[in-house]
């Protein structure tokens, strides 16, 4: 969120002539979690952090798939069939499908027994955007991802025309050292200046909830869909 | 299917300690057709190609999955909700879920109605491959995909380590030579060397068709799973 990165590629997604309308997102967060891990950790505790892997990684899927649609809640969560729960029933492998009664569609998945991987797909009507490492970029002080516009094949269908672009954005402190900043920038704003606490950040924490408690919903109601209130 | 790079990637996915056992596979195929396309095209006539993107672009996306399954049937199909028809009832964009009883999990989405994509992401254990060029490459004489491998971040989780590898298969020929000349060997076999039609073709294509068919009437019955008997 905080990567200079993220504000590029918002850039292209507001962009109707590079990107038009958004369709369909695609997030995928898993990591291979160790023994120790999956036996031990509170993350796979129902009397701790109930959500297991939808509330750790699947987190971080449903936040990209809300700030490609600029924080539109979608209408209804429907998970996807058999998820994978340990013997206490924690979660530690699903997926979801999002419906927004507009058109658009988003699924994701996540999971703590897949090799690590952190994919978006946003999908418009005239452009693509790619990335691999959402969450930690491949490299401290500069992040990729890969952008596709008005894209078609040569004559014989033979190559892409034009080719994706990448693009290289760097960044002087790491994502991490720029969340902190950002923080104390509010919090000085509040206690010098007077001014009253920002509602960006609450509020997309609480529709990133809304949106997960939705989805453990669906699984809880046996995959049926399950409407979601702003 | 032709590419060399397509046996490349079979490799790297066969391969136990590099990716251990496929767990999900995701799949994106759709292009933006043109107003001419979505009003005569054959392929949104329900007298003519009834199965509309489904048929056209899903396919791939079907043949993609089946294919980093190793030909493994999945047990169900359910569509996910809100496909796209048009007025007669062809499907312009629609997505399913597939599930195998062993554990794994396959979702895919097609459309005439987005940009230009076509994703792979397979997730096993211990690795994940991924590439955004899976029917048509970038370029002709050439094509990459990126694996991963046991990745994890350093220290101060700032970076990955290791980070993904970029692998590049030159082709002498097109694909579309190359299954030419696959047709022409296996044809010069029969006529000539008596030998028998080979399976392994019609078999894949069957099974590809067997899945097409089953999410299409998942969403004929509003989206229940349907079992898929090979």
């Amino acid at each position: 969120m905080h990567h200079p990165r993220t504000a590029k590629m918002k850039e292209l997604l507001m962009d109707p002539t590079r990107f038009g309308q958004l369709r369909t997102v695609n997030s995928i967060f898993t990591f291979a979690a160790d023994p120790d891990f999956l036996e031990n950790d509170i993350r796979v505790k129902p009397d701790l952090d109930a959500h297991g892997a939808l509330g750790d990684a699947g987190w971080y899927c449903i936040r990209a798939i809300l700030w490609a649609t600029d924080y539109q809640l979608p209408n209804r969560a429907i998970a996807l069939r058999n998820p994978i729960l340990n013997t206490a029933g924690v979660i530690l492998a699903c997926g979801s499908s999002l419906i927004w009664d507009d058109g658009k569609v988003a699924t994701f998945h996540c999971s703590f027994l897949s090799h690590l991987t952190m994919e978006i797909t946003a999908l418009g009507t005239k452009g693509t955007l790619h990335l691999s490492d959402f969450i930690i970029p491949y490299e401290e002080s500069s992040a990729e991802f890969s952008f596709s516009s008005n894209a078609g094949f040569d004559e014989l269908v033979t190559r892409w025309d034009p080719m994706p672009s990448k693009h290289v954005v760097a960044t002087e402190s790491p994502q991490e050292v720029r969340m902190v900043a950002e923080f104390a920038r509010l919090a000085a704003g509040i206690k010098r200046s007077g001014l009253e606490p920002e509602r960006k950040w609450p509020e997309i924490t609480r529709k990133t909830q809304l949106v997960l408690d939705a989805v453990k919903a669906s699984i809880g109601k046996g995959f049926e869909a399950v409407e979601i209130v702003g």
